[in-house]
């Protein structure tokens, strides 16, 4: 059988290449007569997969010296609740409301204290980032808390707000490493790795020092202390082995590929060919307002639920998979994350002219 | 190059056959045209990759129905806080103390409680399980907690301790799967997947409906709540999904060799070929007390310190890893889970048998 194109909202489609050298590895990592699977956490080899990983990630996005790089588990949804525990000392933080994945970590920061949304997307459906300019930040935040790009909507902030000296912390997850960012604008970022970057499984995170050094309210059990994994070069404990590796394989395959400067060229050439259809379209029509649109998560719909139904039938002749919106908004979905080729999007468009032509 | 015996303690070896099957599904798994690693954790297919996986865990354990079965991230560490955290709700609970693991886990617990060391085998280094006839369990205990296999020490316990009608909670991380367990003497049984089931990533947990049904004393944010993951069927948040195939690929393996009956006798196999040529060694002596030995992890040490070192250097003209032993206690350790087929135990005593010939 041949591979599909799989517009997932994650987990997503990985680099070919990625596949075939983990494959190829499958039954011996380089002479080691085993899978990187089988490999002891506590080994030479390993520890080079994963320094190597870390190096890696560091080139391509630039990350200055001053912050730690993590390799955890449990996804966002963890995330959610670390994130307070560990970094809210004076037990107040501004939150900007983007979506469910902001509304989830607003409720678990809620536990640990006093949550304000200084800025709400609800009221227009989550259509847009708020205006950021007119945020009123409070100076006694312990630090401002946002998504940067809205898998379920589509949106994606055009520029980020100024919080001035306030702590900054981004959830990346659905766009991280899509292109060049400025790490030394956040206090944290951090990031699922099943979009962009490898398997589920692996959380991604970059703090800065500074955040590390805060005491927490509470003491915290082990796993759930940022400083304990930092301290430990995310060796406390057994990380998830196997999946640090294939990011740090997909690590590689970007740096190959001309660096992130040249994924945000190939990822705004994708996102135009379906944006510049859709918005000429007569029966294809954008969700996300124009100036947040997401260049990973291209939301959209038809005329109607059963013409969306129907598109999704006759994409199966095509072998398109995972086109139908989140549950919570409905409509359609195409996530084009880095490793969706051109063709993907083109194939996609394609299909989508011969089914307007079909229904005007 | 060919595969090699890894005596590792985790993560370790798995069945060859199951690392074939995933190398040659990774382009392409049954005709979806993706990886397992590239699939929505929302798909059919990957629905049934987990429902699968599900299903043949209860069929090698029979593990009853009103018994969960949870597949998250974390390890054992992120269960040392999540246990007390959910299920502590008078705030005294009873442990018993066998090492690293259990010393790992009440620290976390004093977190949320009182905790009441029942019996210790801090005084022997050890090297034995603690006696557990003699235990006076407290009836006020939330739950009784112990650590089934001591990877560190190599032992094991020898049969369980009968705490009446409180809640018995079991870590057995290294030893799960290797024999037959009688599941409903336990409240809950966990087990990081990176001895005798998968990759590191993944955290088994099995627990009994009445231990869910219990209110926390303060509430918990999502990801720690064991109660979401089950009402959810651990899709409350994207699973380590490529982890979890990995898990059912080997309780595949499992059933279609005899399941866990025909696992303890190999098991019993492997590990008496190692113990009888400890027990008549006149300078490799074993480590842990004879009635505790677990048959996964074979402590040992030569007459010196030196010796060991030296050992473990000849060990490598025949490509034996990971057979230093854990930091803690010094040493060697041949850690024989599942995947270690028999050949390799031969092969590790014959050129014990060959080093111990030359140093008489």
């Amino acid at each position: 059988m041949s591979r599909i194109f799989n517009f997932s909202a994650g987990p997503a489609m990985l680099p070919e290449e990625v596949l075939q050298q983990a494959a190829s590895e499958m039954m011996d990592k380089d002479g080691s007569g085993m899978s990187v699977m089988e490999m002891s956490h506590r080994s030479k080899f390993y520890q080079k997969i994963i320094d190597e990983a870390e190096a890696d990630l560091r080139k391509l996005l630039n990350i200055p010296e001053n912050y730690k790089v993590l390799f955890l588990q449990g996804g966002a949804t963890l995330a959610f609740a670390m994130i307070p525990m560990n970094f809210m000392v004076n037990g107040k933080i501004d939150v900007i409301n983007t979506g469910v994945w902001t509304k989830k970590a607003i409720k678990d920061a809620k536990l640990y204290g006093e949550v304000r949304v200084v800025a709400d997307g609800e009221p227009n459906g989550f259509k847009t980032i708020p205006d950021l300019d007119s945020i009123k930040f409070n100076k006694d935040a312990d630090y401002v808390y946002m998504c940067d790009n809205n898998t379920i909507y589509g949106t994606k902030y055009p520029k980020y707000p100024n919080v001035g000296d306030l702590a900054l912390i981004n959830d990346m997850s659905s766009c991280f490493l899509s292109e060049p960012i400025d790490v030394s604008k956040f206090a944290m970022i951090y990031a699922g790795a099943q979009k962009n970057v490898g398997p589920a499984g692996v959380t991604i995170c970059i703090i800065r020092e500074d955040l590390l050094a805060r005491t927490p309210r509470n003491p915290l059990p082990a796993y759930l202390d940022y400083r304990i994994h930092a301290e430990n070069g995310s060796m406390y404990n057994t990380p998830p082995t196997y999946g640090i590796y294939i990011c740090g394989l997909v690590f590689k395959w970007l740096l190959a590929h001309g660096g992130l400067e040249e994924r945000k060229r190939v990822n705004e050439e994708k996102a135009k060919i379906l944006y510049d259809y859709l918005d000429h379209s007569k029966i294809f029509k954008p969700y996300a307002d124009k100036a947040n649109r997401s260049l990973m998560n291209v939301t959209f719909r038809t005329l109607s639920e059963e013409m969306d139904a129907e598109f999704l039938e006759g994409a199966k002749k095509y072998r398109f998979t995972n086109l139908k919106g989140h549950r919570s908004v409905g409509g359609l979905r195409a996530s084009i994350y880095n490793a969706m080729p051109i063709e993907g999007v083109k194939a996609l468009v394609a299909y989508m002219k011969e089914f307007e032509e079909a229904h005007l």
